[in-house]
């Protein structure tokens, strides 16, 4: 039987590395430090996904399933590497539960870490209980419980969705897009005023980044079919006048300034490098870019290489990336790995 | 021997696939319409390419070389496939040169059009000969022989870069956003800047879309390292005084009208549907969405599937695409290809 191939991460990038891998027969091992598959989708709670719009639990769950029942991938949950030697073909993997493994290769899937609000503290969350993140109202929509101010329960009627909570800030150390927010939000902002046809949702930002197709499909209907009111606009900061939250800032199409009442404020949260990714490049000798995230070869001839040989990346481990080309990047580091053992095959043909 | 893959396209996503069914020892056969391989970077002459920074006949030429040294893939140039009959893994495709291959499964890596600026004419291409498109600078920077007004030769001292040239225009019938303009043109604005350091370049625009890290890399750095001016505006026409081209519109940050004059003007063109598709749709069985892209599985348990079983899709050919995206999607459809084969062969054991 062929060697492993070590995948480290069990979100939507490593779940289809190792799905790949083992619909062509070759075994890997999938080492996850949480107690379950998934990814942030499954352990944040998302709700229906972009652009799919399956929702979380379905699809990236039958990935979790199609991957757990394969008889040619070993899971591993609770675990980390802890080291990582060798050379491809025969690597040896530490893990943080005292056990070793034996890989050919690595792909590391390792993702991002959301922002955390509390480091954008003008914008309220964390003083006032009805500011609250895209990924807590995925909760409340995925929940089946509806989107409600967490102070009192109540239906809101007025929803203001803050774009670049954590990205594109330099003020707080975060220069980077992260990429799908304004996708996501504007797909949020549907699911409001689907579940509460009375409630007005307005989305404050610097650019609407609703990229490629997702024009039609978010930024258009949203306004069009949903009536979403979008705002260019600066925010300087989220107070409240006892009885609703007051959004303050700077409309930057008409040069004035605003001071608007609002039921729930939501900060559509950024990625940051995953807080682990010193760690990661340091166990497996790859580097970080300049912002944290794992390196990898800047070349089209070489999709998920990293400076070391046998090692490759995929996903929102080397930035800011949506889930389908996640699960892209997944398949085709997996198709880089099987690159890798088809030379050594061929190399030990060539010496055999 | 296994029976190959039918991959049409010889693009960066078609390289790609080919590239990596080869390296595991799968047969290939490559069909493209063009008299050479590449795609648009090659085709249309790209320079440097975001974002790697690698000029095109390099990277992509090196795709190509790798491509037609392979034992395992057959190219065909100067090309359609006219008929594809069949199931999967047992395929046959017609060719207009008359013959005809067995194939197990087809990869559609079709890509896309280029926008026709005459189709945008109160913009001046066609009418100004010093308004060009981005396909056309790139060109004139891998030439070698720098940015200079087609006019008379002479170098620009003010450039106007317009974004979504045929993209988020709904006059024109084109509501999609071309993803990777807005990226495109801070790259090119600052290679003009490099080879004519005297030369002011503006870049009109209705959001910038340097999403993930293109932010850092290409918007910031166009505007602190090179000095590039971005304008949010709503451009009206491009005209002429007789000596420079006049850009006329509304700076819609200070809501004031512009009369702006420039010696040559870059209409950011965007990707179009491939003409192709409604022909490459009927022949292979597989539908075009709303907007005349071809149509894919929207579910992350299968990427780069098609309503027809064995056919997949990958890169421009399904939207607006960059081109490191497309390469993971090529690579991803190959692996979903050999899985595929997998399937079959398994399913041949059983039988026997």
């Amino acid at each position: 039987m062929s060697k492993p191939v070590l995948i480290v991460g069990g979100g939507p990038a490593g779940l289809a590395a190792s799905h790949a891998l083992a619909s062509v027969g070759q075994p890997s091992i999938l080492v996850e430090k949480e107690d379950c598959l998934g990814g942030a989708p499954i352990l944040s709670g998302y709700a229906k996904l972009v652009p799919s719009g399956e929702w979380a639990k379905d699809a990236i769950g039958g990935m979790v399933d199609r991957v757990m029942q394969s008889e040619h991938v070993e899971v591993i949950t609770e675990a980390k590497v802890t080291s990582f030697d060798g050379e491809p073909g025969h690597f040896k993997a530490g893990l943080s539960n005292g056990t070793s493994v034996d890989v050919r290769s690595a792909i590391l899937c390792t993702g991002f870490t959301h922002f955390d609000s509390h480091n954008k503290p003008e914008w309220g969350f964390g003083t006032y209980p009805d500011v609250v993140t895209t990924a807590q109202v995925e909760q409340m929509i995925s929940s089946g419980n509806g989107v409600r101010c967490p102070s009192d329960g109540r239906k809101p009627e007025r929803v203001a969705i803050l774009l670049c909570v954590g990205s594109r800030d330099r003020q707080i150390g975060r220069e980077w897009c992260s990429k799908i927010c304004c996708t996501v939000s504007a797909n949020i902002a549907m699911e409001i005023r689907e579940e509460i046809p009375d409630c007005h949702v307005y989305i404050y930002y610097m650019d609407i980044r609703t990229f490629g197709l997702y024009e039609t499909k978010y930024y258009w209907r949203s306004q069009e079919e949903f009536k979403v009111k979008y705002i260019k606009a600066r925010i300087a900061e989220v107070t409240s006048d006892g009885k609703r939250l007051i959004v303050k800032g700077e409309d930057t199409l008409v040069k004035r300034p605003i001071t608007i009442p609002f039921d729930m404020v939501v900060h559509a949260i950024g990625m940051d490098p995953n807080v682990d990714n010193p760690d990661i490049a340091s166990v497996f000798g790859v580097d970080l870019e300049t912002n944290g995230y794992l390196d990898h070869a800047s070349s089209y001839s070489g999709t998920g290489l990293t400076k070391r040989p046998g090692v490759f990346v995929a996903g929102s481990a080397i930035g800011p990336e949506t889930i389908d080309d996640s699960i892209a990047q997944g398949k085709a580091a997996a198709m880089a790995a099987l690159e890798q053992r088809h030379l050594h095959l061929l190399a030990a043909e060539l010496v055999g």
